[in-house]
């Protein structure tokens, strides 16, 4: 039986559908598949990085929320995909879509939190357009970024022995996180000019999902230590007051949106990669797991039992 | 009284509030504005042009149309708005929203068309990522291309007395035209090499709306004479059965989604623009008119009368 319906594809089957039908010129270093398509392009030694996200009204905020966090985020989320290439931010372009009787306040309070974000990375705002929107609003956000030929991290450095990192708690995102974070771009870049990580990816679709995405990428496996997952708060709450069962782990493992981000570390740089994170943002980096021959992904329980960990994080069209 | 509601201020009105509000660092050459912004960029000598369009159902494409041609206008748009510019595309990202329920052929089909039109031009499809979407399909594309700073075309380069070209038969776009033109990369790209044009812009919201921008970025006013205004048939036939009271001229001044190029052309370099363009694409490079020390927009009719062309063409939130 063929697929019929995109939910019969889920969201990385569309993207896998549409990846294995392109080819692309040798300008691309890395097309689709990464956080940030990698260009050869602004100058000698250097890459050009290019991204776009796209968030709806119902999908990835609600109509509720206020629009200086829908611009906030908007914007946040495309920093993220630059952040996990150790890359410098540029210039976005905005494309807003509003009905005729969107107010127009809400329209400042979208640019409004949108400039004081991008004012905060030196980002510019260099283009955009409107839309009328059928069905509420919907943001669509283009981004430029730079860096060095020689520091670009993708998803698929990894290898087998390197250890697993990531920024911060996760899980329960959607108790607010995931409309306020402050995207990692200063933490991503600090990684990428000191080399001391050889893949990276921003926590966007779940912990275990985008764990598979750097494994697929490095063809490695992994071993996850459960009690070294650094579960959120809001995982907590969530997993206490959630209409659906679940616990706190499975929160941090499987809710998206955290947009810390997740790396490897070569295991001789492991103590000046912890040592100086922590030293130059006074929070921890945590580690979680290492990488194996592979190519199970394998979560450890801390009585010895071990148990395969599956991807199936947060789909949209699941 | 101030505008509440985005119908008030309208499409143009919407940009120039977000433009007025953004301030942006000197890397943006050209930012909101233009046909595309231009930044400084990559290497010596060279800008980077990056612009975004978004086409929704049932707004720039009806629910019916072939997803081949929905997937060739996405990547068309954006095209045209290089070529603009007088420069090259060079690699793009695509956001695609569409439902759980859409049929994955119209997903290829979407890819097919981009595809094609993506290879012609020699444009990489660099990345992409999808969402759900809960009103029907909505495409967002964003490209980054290059043009030689000394090449660059922008909006404001108009001198009093510049001669008003146009590169294509306007108006009736709607009954086929808006989903399937060639973009006009081919013919900016020789315009901008040869230094043929002091400004350039593509006919997206119609001729009248289209010249009022290129003489406010230039300070001129222009004289547009109505026997010299191209008319496609398409816009002949439409001001024959359209539900709405039209004429032909007024269909090629008001329509809009052309895609033609508007252009200013200095009075001494004229000939060769013209015969040279006509001798390499085979088609007319029309002069419709001349540019004038402004303010004002006139038409004048062959029998003499002259009257104010405003600028009201298609708005999307009229």
């Amino acid at each position: 039986m063929t697929a019929r319906r995109v939910s019969d594809l889920g969201e990385f089957g569309l993207i896998a559908r549409l990846r294995e039908q392109v080819t692309t010129s040798a300008r691309v270093v890395e097309g689709i598949g990464d956080d940030a398509a990698v260009l050869e392009g602004p100058g000698e030694g250097r890459l050009l990085l290019f991204a776009c996200d796209t968030i709806a009204e119902g999908v990835h905020f609600m109509p509720d929320a206020a629009p200086e966090q829908i611009g906030h985020k908007a914007l946040a989320c495309n920093l993220s995909d630059i952040a996990a290439m150790g890359g410098m931010p540029r210039a976005i372009t905005v494309s807003l879509g509003c009905g005729a009787e969107t107010p127009v306040a809400t329209i400042d309070g979208i640019w409004t939190g949108m400039r004081a974000l991008a004012a905060a990375f030196d980002v510019d705002l260099a283009g955009g357009d409107t839309h009328r929107s059928p069905a509420g609003l919907i943001l669509s956000v283009a981004i430029v970024g730079e860096v060095e030929r020689e520091l670009c991290v993708r998803r698929g450095g990894a290898k087998a022995g390197h250890f697993i990192v990531v920024t911060g708690g996760l899980g329960g995102s959607m108790l607010g996180k995931h409309m306020t974070f402050t995207p990692r771009v200063r933490e991503g870049r600090w990684l990428a000019e000191r080399r001391l990580v050889s893949a990276m990816i921003d926590v966007s679709d779940g912990l275990a999902s985008d764990l598979h995405h750097v494994c697929k990428a490095s063809n490695v496996g992994a071993e996850l230590f459960a009690d070294r997952v650094p579960i959120a708060e809001a995982a907590r709450q969530l997993a206490q007051t959630g209409a659906r069962a679940s616990t706190p782990l499975g929160r941090a493992l499987y809710d998206g949106e955290d947009f810390e981000l997740l790396a490897t570390v070569p295991p001789e740089l492991l103590d000046e990669a912890a040592s100086g994170y922590h030293a130059t943002f006074g929070e921890p980096l945590y580690v979680l797991g290492r990488t194996t021959a592979g190519p199970h992904v394998t979560l450890i329980h801390p009585d010895g039992r071990t148990q395969e960990l599956t991807a199936s994080g947060f789909d949209h069209f699941g």
